[in-house]
């Protein structure tokens, strides 16, 4: 089937090499990715991120390629969540390095499912993360604007196993803390950080249960200068609701560390939690489990999402569709029997 | 248009009235709505919360019918939200008693998304309104379990029009307080009315923007016995706050009122309140924008969330996902190299 894919993206690609000279023979992303060249792997990632066949299918085929011969059970995918201004950047930049500074290859990919409306940059300004982005062992991917799917940035599922097939162990996805970002990451990752600051206990009925739920270890942050016996009270008060949230995997309780990123405090700790959980989730079955059924959510999602804009590419149907609004806003119809009609209309060009 | 819908429906039902006892001629549904009966209102609303085709055929030739005929820029739809506990179902039920008692005739509807998931019944328990229930000028319809589409209960909105086409000028959408079905009646209504329990200044932070700015009018609800007072200062406190949230049209501001339901204190108010905002919603041209723009958004939303289930009743698509399904949980392909695959089957299948 693999094959089947890359034999038509060589097939096709040299009749559009001279319409779109960006996408270049399969082969040399393939070359490229198994070398570790950053530069190449960038350019596979705007592949799959692509709307444009062309690009679409040479990513399609790449992804085929390496599916059949990369094993990915060696990596770590993890989401970096938490509120605006809780630290999130400095946090990737600084344990990003600690981890690349251990010959732990490391890549770093933005989520950012509404980076018009919040202000939040994210992964934006490249000289953010000047440490880490120069760092032999680290590749850094901005979230590329314009290509929400779903209100998930398209790709970064994509994106993730490219990097994984260019060798890279350590994925760490950032999210912008708002919106259902945080959502759409834990969706594909094997474990979810949730950044805390420190702070009055109040603080913590505040914090949504939707979120508490979907972290596996709470990391309070800026545990540093005066904040330093805040964030430890920070980290009790959360150690005594924990038991009132629903860990994710039943036989794996909720961790809780604390550190100060910007002072590189507490990262040896940290990583030993990580590890901890993750070698329990690998003993217990919930990795393997887990990446299946975000596999198949993932596929679920990309057909019901796409669906619309796949059916309305016929003619007949975006006109009816179309004709079917004007007499809606006029007032002719009401949306129940405009519905009735269109359905009876798709389910004839389906031939069902 | 109209006439097409009924005839199809008068020519198919002689046919299925043996095997589908429960769906009489249309012209029975007609009259029984035109003459107000409360029976037969029920049963046609029955129709068109029925997935079953020729029930669902007879409830949209019944729409059409009516919408050709029924005037409904007298009505008024307004949403009862609040959070569990608030006492929406009081409220409605005295409030409602209040309105019909003054000749108003009032319509009842719950909006329920997940009766299985939350306890919150909702006008399931039909002796908690039974002051209404049993008023001549009042239509109390209960959420029937098991027809839900997209988290809404699958027909309210067409429910309120048949409510309306049967003389009901004031329909009352109550809400669980929970999830996002205030979103969902707010998407229904001409106005939401947002209860509020009594309570200190700090809950004014936990309370949503979401919610804040979907509400028309805040009802204070509880002013009574040793609550009094803090109903009072929670409406000021309410008033201090309200400059920061975005009203829903720039030119109508968002309203207060204090109530005690249980005690029927407050509602000549409220009520004047409630008809201020609509006589100055209908001269801003609001109402009838909204009423529009509504339409549109039902009719684009029952499109998408009926797309997959009616694209996968062609068999051929069908057995290709389950198919892709298993691939994709034994490890063999990603979600993206399967979505690619279904996605060109799709556009095959609808000659693209």
């Amino acid at each position: 089937m693999a094959n089947d894919h890359i034999d038509k993206a060589f097939n096709i690609n040299p009749a559009f090499v001279s319409k779109q000279k960006s996408v270049k023979p399969i082969q040399y992303y393939i070359d490229g990715i198994k070398s570790g060249d950053r530069f190449i792997l960038s350019e596979a990632i705007t592949l799959v991120e692509s709307q444009e066949e062309v690009r679409r299918e040479t990513g399609v085929a790449l992804m085929d390629y390496f599916h059949s011969i990369v094993p990915t059970s060696d990596t770590l995918r993890l989401a970096v969540t938490g509120a605006p201004g809780v630290g999130k950047s400095t946090f990737i930049e600084h344990f990003g390095k600690y981890l690349a500074d251990q010959d732990n290859k490391v890549a770093v990919l933005a989520i950012d499912p509404s980076s018009q409306v919040h202000k939040g940059s994210i992964l934006g300004d490249k000289t953010r993360m000047q440490h880490l982005s120069t760092h032999p062992n680290a590749f850094i991917r901005p979230a590329s604007a314009g290509s929400m799917l779903g209100g998930v940035a398209k790709g970064t599922k994509e994106s993730i196993f490219l990097c994984e097939a260019a060798g890279y162990k350590t994925i760490l996805v950032e999210t912008v803390g708002v919106g259902q970002s945080e959502y759409w990451a834990s969706m594909m990752v094997d474990m979810t950080l949730l950044l805390i600051q420190p702070g009055a206990g109040d603080e913590i009925q505040g914090i949504k249960r939707g979120i508490m739920e979907m972290a596996d270890v709470l990391v309070i942050n800026k545990a540093d200068g005066n904040q330093k016996n805040l964030a430890l009270q920070t980290a009790k008060a959360y150690e005594s609701v924990l038991p009132l949230f629903k860990p994710r995997f039943n036989d794996l309780s909720t961790d809780i560390a604390v550190i100060s990123a910007i002072d590189k405090i507490g990262f040896d700790e940290l990583w030993q939690k990580i590890n901890h959980f993750n070698q329990s989730s690998i003993k217990a079955g919930h990795y393997t489990s887990n990446r299946i059924a975000q596999e198949l959510f993932w596929f679920d999602h990309l057909v019901r999402d796409t669906l619309y804009d796949l059916l309305f590419k016929n003619k007949k149907l975006a006109i009816q569709l179309e004709e079917l609004k004007t007499s809606i806003a006029s007032g002719q119809l009401s949306s129940a029997s405009a519905f009735y009609q269109i359905q009876k209309s798709i389910i004839a060009a389906l031939n069902v």
